[in-house]
């Protein structure tokens, strides 16, 4: 047990206990090919409102001309830290199939993807830390996507690096302690 | 390995390989208080948008007034099965905070933490199977939801029962193969 380690009211398992999200990913290593292939089977059997699975995926290890592309988009600090993952995920929902007809529950599935792949991740040694903060619209430029693929989110993920590595207003946020709202307060009715 | 695990080109852990959703619950088993615990807490370590925790909770056993105001919310076929889980969810999306921000990534982060809930009911010997066939405006009048509240979906959870209690049609979906798209088609680019 870490001091990153969740504090629980009753046992959850290592994979889940142990996932946080870092911004220090070691920029020394590299992700060989296929590497990811456990986190995006992970991913893939994902539940889905009538298992209409609306998540794709770019897959850009770092070294590569996507990962170039998406580092283009990211805003702020996260262009500062996130290119030192071993690869960048962007997280696409599919709103409307093939057909148009709109896939209500597209970004509610595609969260429950990335959270399987994050879960399989920290059970293999490594971290995923999500961001918001990109150019959705330079995204779709970048790689010619369709109106109905919505990019949602981007998982940064490797091996995780030191945090006296990161700027420091960078090394206050890796250090600081990990928080959540009381259990009681999310839970809203129980009987 | 039972013929539901998932077929995976690369070994998954346990808790994601093996979980599935039945429609058969063990109407013999009653969770008992505080059995869902571990799954809320894992749910509430879930990662989100500048940890805006955007999730709430409605948990509601079996045989207690809640879980009848939520069966009498469900659509079809969903009535017949549901009514056997030990236990009924239904997963809340913040889309606003307090204050009135939004909170675009709510939906997304509910499918995060519904994901975690899931893996460590299947860590814990639980099967989920959620469903979004329900009456929207019936669930926010029987608890009296504030309107930034959005019920996105209801997890049924409890022990798995036997397919064989389950009506023909349900049956036959309960033994069909378990199928995914392949890998290739989720992952737009890969370099």
């Amino acid at each position: 047990m870490s001091p990153r380690t969740a504090q629980t009211s009753a046992p959850v398992i290592e994979s889940l206990a142990e996932r946080w999200s870092p911004r220090a990913f070691d920029l020394s290593h590299e992700l060989p090919e296929g590497a990811l292939r456990g986190l995006l089977e992970a991913a893939r059997w994902a539940p889905s409102a009538n298992n209409t699975q609306p998540w794709r995926f770019i897959v850009a290890r770092r070294g590569g001309e996507s990962f170039a592309r998406i580092v283009d988009t990211l805003v702020g600090f996260n262009q500062v830290w996130a290119v030192n993952a071993g690869a960048l995920i962007v997280n696409l929902a599919e709103t409307t199939d093939a057909g148009g007809n709109a896939l209500p529950w597209a970004e509610y599935d595609l969260g429950q993807a990335v959270a399987h792949f994050s879960v399989q991740a920290t059970a293999e040694g490594f971290h995923v830390h999500q961001l918001g903060g990109f150019d959705r619209d330079g995204v779709r430029a970048a790689f010619d996507l369709e109106d109905r693929l919505v990019p949602v989110s981007i998982s940064a993920v490797g091996k995780i690096g030191s945090a006296d590595d990161l700027p420091e207003v960078l090394r206050e946020r890796e250090l600081a302690p990990r928080t959540r709202l009381d259990l009681e307060s999310l839970v809203l009715v129980r009987d």
